[in-house]
């Protein structure tokens, strides 16, 4: 079994032996401008884990990894169109960087690409490779209609919301270790079950990325703590707080979010308050172990 | 060999057969919009074309040609974003009946669905279908950011405009063919004939477009006649009148591109009469011979 380290310099070495045309310019330098903005690599490094659990090559495996990492650059400048999100790793978004017109078609080109990497292997993974692809491409974006969504309503559930962040996110990382294990020569029943831990892992990332929002230290994320409060964010520790409140609790939380000109360190503290009057983040905690524990599982069984 | 029309009725009969999912409406409402839209399904029909021309299953081609049509129908809700084109076939176009952010989204789950289509393929077929179907993908969205380009450079030749209707409309119809090709059991050369063939023919179109377009009768493609003129559009006429020129009618033609404000029926009538004086319609004709010869010089060799 090879480190996640090591894993990530073998991901990184190959991302920088790829060529992409030169021409048009506008098409392809968002491509090495997004890539080049780093990150942790999490998808591609998935899929090498993925096929390294189950003993394969993982040369086989450089031309999924690329594909997944390239299938996330996309959604991410697609959503940054839509979110109108200026900064991505404290860097112009594409759409910015350049111009929306460009950023929405050197997206689809890199969605392009993306699936020209995973046709590069040979049935009969290619088949089961796609047909996981698709299913969690699908997924993503289904995800990120619901998420928009959310944003115009005021009575999204508990459940809507874990299904939502389950397709935005969680799926990509389940998907990237199904797609590893099948390029590892995994069958499909323990392809399924690595699918399964890491739709679970992806849901207790998501809600700890959800809690340390709130209560992380400045800094743990580059973000400013308190941001998703101050934005409204219908996260699963607002949601949350809405169903337990009682009336004058949710009446402070209807106020702070329905405010237009407010302290936002004010607006914090006050949302907090609330928020460890009903013990939130025990409650948050306690689900994200949980989906832990579920991820464990299924990797037990395999 | 079934007719033209035989083909589009298997089509559309196919097509209305197909069921996308109903959640989020927000992201599946444009697929039945789009497609519900009419037109002539050339693409699909390409597609059987070229899987009849050598005596395939017309059957084992409707995937396929699903996938082109879908494929299609992506580039015209992304091209309509970009160019803030309203009105399509008639009816507002995705981003006006809906919003920018739903037209980005539909059009990225369609060509993920174009790409689910290509993958119902069996091997080796699978491979041949989706290295054409990568190459055309690629080549529509360079030859859409060519288009972009040459509105904002006023030195295009008319070599970069050919390459560019090349890339943006001709190789659509030549990949459609190439990809009935394979299907249909053609090898390699066979099927690279045909994609030759049709992309002569896709260039012949377009220049046929740009003709009528100047010198067709009013609603002969339900376009105002002059349309291109009216908008200053770089075509093949515009840029061999350009640079056919002696430095009066030159002085003609750029004085009426660069005005801000006139009377439309009097620009379209100055710049035919210098089109006139320079025999733009026989020269454009001949071009469009010359494809059409190519094609078929093309086709003979199958």
């Amino acid at each position: 079994m090879h480190t996640r380290k090591a894993l990530q310099q073998q991901f990184e070495q190959a991302l920088k032996a790829q060529n992409f045309p030169a021409d048009p310019p506008e098409l392809y330098e968002p491509f090495s401008y997004i890539l080049g903005l780093g990150g942790k690599r999490l998808r591609p490094v998935l899929v090498l884990m993925g096929c390294d659990l189950f003993g394969g090559d993982i040369e086989e495996a450089i031309d999924p990894a690329l594909a997944l990492e390239l299938f996330h650059n996309f959604t991410l400048i697609h959503d940054d169109i839509m979110d109108e999100a200026p900064i991505r790793r404290g860097q112009p978004t594409v759409h910015k960087q350049f111009n929306t017109n460009i950023a929405i078609l050197s997206g689809d080109v890199m969605l392009v690409y993306a699936y020209r990497y995973i046709s590069k292997l040979k049935p009969p993974v290619l088949q089961q490779v796609l047909a996981v692809f698709h299913d969690t491409a699908i997924k993503v974006c289904e995800g990120q209609q619901y998420d928009m969504n959310f944003e115009q309503r005021e009575d999204v559930s508990i459940a809507e919301y874990l299904d939502m962040i389950s397709l935005k996110t969680a799926v990509l990382l389940a998907g990237a270790l199904k797609i590893g294990a099948y390029t590892g020569g995994a069958d499909e029943s323990d392809a399924q079950r690595l699918y399964d831990f890491g739709k679970h892992l992806g849901l207790a990332f998501q809600l700890q990325d959800d809690l340390l929002d709130t209560y992380g230290e400045s800094g743990d994320f580059g973000k400013q703590v308190g941001g998703d409060i101050i934005q409204n964010k219908k996260t699963f520790l607002w949601l949350k707080a809405l169903e337990l409140a009682d009336e004058a609790q949710r009446a402070v939380l209807v106020q702070w979010s329905s405010a237009q000109e407010f302290d936002p360190a004010e607006k914090v503290k006050a949302v907090k308050a609330v928020y460890n009057a009903l013990d939130i983040k025990s409650l948050t905690g306690e689900l994200m172990q949980e989906h832990y524990g579920m991820a464990l599982a299924a990797l037990d069984e395999i």
